[in-house]
């Protein structure tokens, strides 16, 4: 692990599962694995979406015999992520899948003092359970099938740091990069990694705007965004190389270097460059962040009493 | 904020709001508070024990117009915990506190493949949950009363790192960690800090020690704890000194320094060399502890067996 890629995990003839495989990341990560010549098989809640995926998915098989499957399930419970589970191992002779990728969830960007009990329950929902509970089911079933297998997990560059506007959804994507899980299955030699995406362009992206306040828009106006295709080649290869931290883009590789933990190294040499690189560039990004979110206040006050929220 | 301490925050006078004040971590800040001059409200569930605590307090009164309560409430909820500030500011013309302190929590450690889905969630409540619904009432009661106050969080070492055992209780102290309520509290001049105790020799300890796996317990044998008393003298002299991420012993300082995101610094002569430290120091106790629990696979397996985990 010390010099970077030492590992040549391929999916060819495996089982992967991808939650969330209907539409941006997922569907894109579950094509790269249909191309490698892996049996996918996709879930997501809405039927004519996967439906759609599978078309696409077919479109890239490899072998006549390989197995691509879409199911219909909600994941937001324990329960219906272990049924889901069962579903997908089911044309599998049940057996616990080689490799789960919990691309599934969402983000409803929106003001703390503004938000319901019920809207910050579905912010951790959303970006933690829905994955929390695949990676239980999925733990499960590898142990007791003695498989050894991969979790992977997806959090976000909002894993790593956080600003104004996502007090529901940044705890969530915090939670999901404990690194727990990756120290307790090493019990049972499954490997687990967590992806860390920026922001990608996808419907998901386009759904989460609508909410988003004004002052998170203008904080996130300098960023470069990826596409769903390259953060699912740069989640691939992730893997594939063994990181158990992964990122997409130079920013979050600098929050990686800076906020490791305990998570290994990628790379003995580079990684204090870029931990001496956001030292200098996190504090200056911080401080204007700061400034912007102080300078709003007026602004912020007028919309709240606008809102009702005084009366 | 680049030098350290520039604050002086001074508590006396003020009305500060603990939970989980009746025993431990809470109970011992709030005597230093009740010293210090403050109008203390404790609240925690069980009512012999938060009598027990008030007397203790009341031994420490400074003014006989200091107003020390204690109110029973559980704070699993939205709703409960709304109610309970609502009965803590009742005596004090229902205004805001100045700082409230979220103390409460709890811990159970166990093997994630043996854990209900129950206790997974309970673990979010204890962890998480029980402090952001807190930080909600209370932030919204600041923001409606225009009271420029504080809102401190309790996470933990593991907020900042974990490993094996802890995977209900550490994506929780992550979740808590995420920095978002610091950027976000800054649009109404409300400060957000977040105290990260190493393990304390409390009634809560004592307590998660009975689930606690043997191979948690092993690699937490070499820790040395604090008290709740020098874990509260930390978390006053470090919300005192304006730190954004609080600390009170080196290791977690060194995890704070290493795993720091865009918290601000403490120091940045000092911050640096903590950071250089824990790459050293870092990696070398994760490839000892996942060397241990490598090495525990074939026990573990034989624990699982041994427990039904296979039929």
């Amino acid at each position: 692990m010390l010099f970077g890629k030492n590992s040549t995990w391929n999916p060819d003839g495996q089982h992967i599962y991808v939650t969330g495989g209907s539409t941006g990341l997922g569907l894109s990560l579950a094509i790269i694995l249909v191309k490698r010549g892996a049996h996918v098989s996709i879930v997501a809640r809405n039927q004519n979406k996967l439906d759609d995926a599978l078309k696409e998915l077919e479109e890239h098989r490899q072998h006549p015999n390989q197995k691509l499957a879409a199911h219909s399930f909600s994941l937001d419970t324990a329960e219906e992520s272990a049924a889901a589970l069962e579903a997908v191992c089911e044309p599998h002779d049940g057996r616990a899948p080689d490799a789960v990728f919990a691309c599934a969830g969402s983000s409803k960007p929106k003001f703390f003092v503004e938000m319901s009990a019920e809207e910050m329950q579905n912010g951790m929902t959303n970006g933690y359970w829905v994955q929390a509970w695949t990676a239980m089911a999925a733990a499960k079933k590898m142990v007791r099938d003695r498989t050894k297998g991969k979790i992977i997990l997806v959090s976000s560059t909002l894993g790593y740091m956080s600003f104004v506007g996502y007090t529901s959804y940044s705890p969530a994507k915090h939670a999901l990069r404990a690194d727990t899980l990756q120290s307790e299955l090493m019990l049972y030699d499954i490997d687990v990694h967590i992806f860390f995406p920026p922001t990608m362009y996808t419907p998901g992206y386009e759904e989460e705007n609508k909410t988003k306040p004004k002052i998170t828009r203008d904080i996130e106006s300098t960023d470069d965004g990826v596409t769903a295709e390259a953060a699912a080649v740069a989640l691939f290869e992730g893997v594939r190389a063994g990181h158990a931290h992964i990122t997409a883009d130079m920013i979050t590789t600098l929050f990686r270097a800076s906020t490791r933990g305990v998570a290994p190294r990628h790379n003995i040499f580079l990684d204090p460059l870029y931990d001496m690189a956001a030292y200098i560039i996190a504090p200056i990004w911080k401080r204007s962040v700061d400034k912007r979110v102080r300078e709003h206040r007026a602004e912020h006050r007028q919309y709240l009493v606008e809102a009702g929220f005084f009366a």
